[in-house]
């Protein structure tokens, strides 16, 4: 029996176990809770913390793979020693501090935005105080602030227009990584699945990404969208980002498109919300193929079936039985509970061009359901 | 929290499940036994026979639905107690003995082989064999004897070429139903989606089928293979079969072709061997429209993605790493343990043309490890 242990219980480890058992693929959690995401699956979960569960969690697994970023350094090293874990820490360590991610991006040469940190944490909020400020002076103009640990979905994050702006930033998420601001035509991002061993990654067809307050909110997919040569250019930016972490497994970069030019937002070590229409719209999922990755199969391929858009359900959900009446729009609830800013689910519309009266019937379902965090 | 109940705990069920998470409907299953194939689903299975159980699966479901046919009528009745269960009692009923779905297919008069049956049971030996010589005579030349109750898969019949051949018939599968051997150029299946209420089902393209030994061994489907005067017969046979029978859900009915006549060769009142390939070759597969169906939900598209061949492992799996190689080819794997002639999974190509050198490649890998029941 090839047993995979997840480490996380959200949506992203529902779809990689739904991915997973067509493959003959038992999956198993560890995570701080059981959510609901994850409550259907019978082999369950197991909670972080209990040295002896998690020995138990780790020694029955093939391989183990993660559907969240910020994950202990010292619960990572305890399960590897009983099973191969993909991604490979390194790569989640850079994700557990993004000044880490910065840096790392840096060293590679990697293009990204103008950037610069504070090092004091919020002990001393003086100190982080003056930071910030000499920070937002460095950069100048439009800047976010962004807890350097912690944060996702927009949260922990200010934006700084000048240099009174500093004040309103909550001192107690110290330290601090600051983004100039891009004047972006366009975000999107490009998601590959590495073999291992140094072998080529397959990219995915890249995602045009728009976000409401920090979540991602709708993502458009189609040959071409992206120009070839721009898609180009960010798949070497992957390619290297992958090679330089001797990645294996799925791995999304976010990135911005100012003119020809390509910005690298930031990376996640995971299966990730722009990819999720790939359920449908590719070949073989991100979901798939990152379980095929992490237990050494052979990917599968990663073309496009037809052109796509996905949308986040955020807080609540609208008329489910006027989504499902759309032909070849697929639904994708969660289980979770409706909350304010929460992603509840998602809808992925398979064969949509930009005139197609769906995509404005979607849109308004959408927007008129859509509750966000105050 | 919607539920559904289902009864069954096969594959069928399995893929039933897999295809209703997304929507957000849980599963729970009313067995003989808790199969592997459903066993990876918390909710679980429930043991037929004893009351409190049976009542405790019926109350808590929104609809129930089967994943077999041989399903006591005593238990149906019971179930539909507390829960809606589609399809309907009756379409279920005419499947617990072939003599009753032969019946059905004359009084309804859908074209079908000419057929006799023998009326006693296996008590009286020297009569059923004296039914059993009569009906051969009656139908002349080649015919096959079924047992009128139970066997699937080839189990349960036997060939009947002359006088003679009537004494290897194993006379405790009594009664009989006696069929005249079709020389068919093809036998083929419509697999439809009615939504209930006698509104119109929606159609899948039909299914090419190959059989060895009585297993289905192998589908093709792609726009035109079966002309489209021949679809648009088998279509209105359908049609007529699921008005008749107040149906409800995926109903799949299994022909000959014979030029340009179309022979029904049996029905089943539910999710088809012959429309695994919907999974990735339809916009909406049979199993998510049926889960739709069974909970009065809109029906999705059954449009046609790509051609598609889709082949069952059957004993034991061909070599896994060399299937996932093959671009676009998706494997299904039930869980079941290997044993002859028993399906583990069933494999989809997707975007097979004739000439494809992977469907060469895949009915090798399948054909050298085949293991049919002795």
């Amino acid at each position: 029996m090839t047993t995979l242990g997840i480490i996380g219980s959200g949506q992203l480890g529902r779809m990689l176990a739904l991915a997973a058992l067509p493959l003959g693929v038992h999956c198993r959690f560890l995570a701080l809770g059981d959510d609901a995401a994850i409550r259907e699956f019978a082999h369950g979960f197991a909670p972080i913390g209990d040295a002896a569960i998690e020995h138990g969690f780790a020694t029955g697994c093939t391989a183990i793979t993660t559907e969240i970023e910020n994950i202990d350094a010292a619960l990572l090293a305890r399960v590897t020693a009983h099973a191969p874990v993909w991604p490979p820490q390194q790569a989640i360590a850079h994700k557990r501090d993004r000044r880490a991610e910065r840096a790392l991006l840096d060293r590679l040469g990697l293009p990204q935005p103008r950037w610069a940190e504070t090092t004091d944490s919020a002990q001393d909020s003086a100190a982080v105080a003056a930071q910030l400020a000499a920070a937002w002076q460095h950069l100048g103009g439009a800047v976010r602030a962004k807890a350097a640990v912690g944060g996702y979905d927009g949260r922990g994050q200010w934006r700084l227009s000048d240099a009174a702006s500093v004040t309103h930033v909550d001192l107690a998420a110290a330290p601090f990584v600051l983004e100039a601001e891009v004047a972006f035509d366009e975000e999107f991002s490009v998601i590959a699945a590495f073999p291992g061993d140094g072998a080529a990654p397959r990219f995915w067809t890249p995602s045009v990404n728009q976000h409401v307050r920090g979540i991602l909110s709708r993502c458009e997919v189609a040959a071409g969208r992206i120009a070839v040569d721009v898609e180009a250019r960010a798949q070497e930016i992957v390619g290297r980002l992958g090679q330089a972490l001797n990645y294996r497994g799925v791995l999304a970069v976010e990135m911005y498109r100012v003119g020809e030019q390509v910005l690298v937002n930031e990376f996640a070590p995971r299966v990730h919300n722009s990819g999720h229409w790939t359920i449908e719209g590719a070949a073989v999922s991100q979901f798939e193929n990152h379980v095929r990755a992490a237990l050494g199969m052979p990917l599968g391929s990663t073309a496009l079936r037809a052109p796509c858009i996905s949308w986040n359900v955020i807080g609540a959900w609208p008329d489910r039985h006027a989504l499902l009446d759309i032909a070849d729009l697929h639904l994708h609830d969660y289980g979770k509970a409706p909350r304010a800013g929460r992603k509840l689910g998602h809808l992925t519309l398979v064969g949509a061009t930009a005139s197609d009266a769906r995509v404005q019937r979607i849109d308004a379902l959408i927007e008129a359901s859509r509750v966000l965090a105050p």
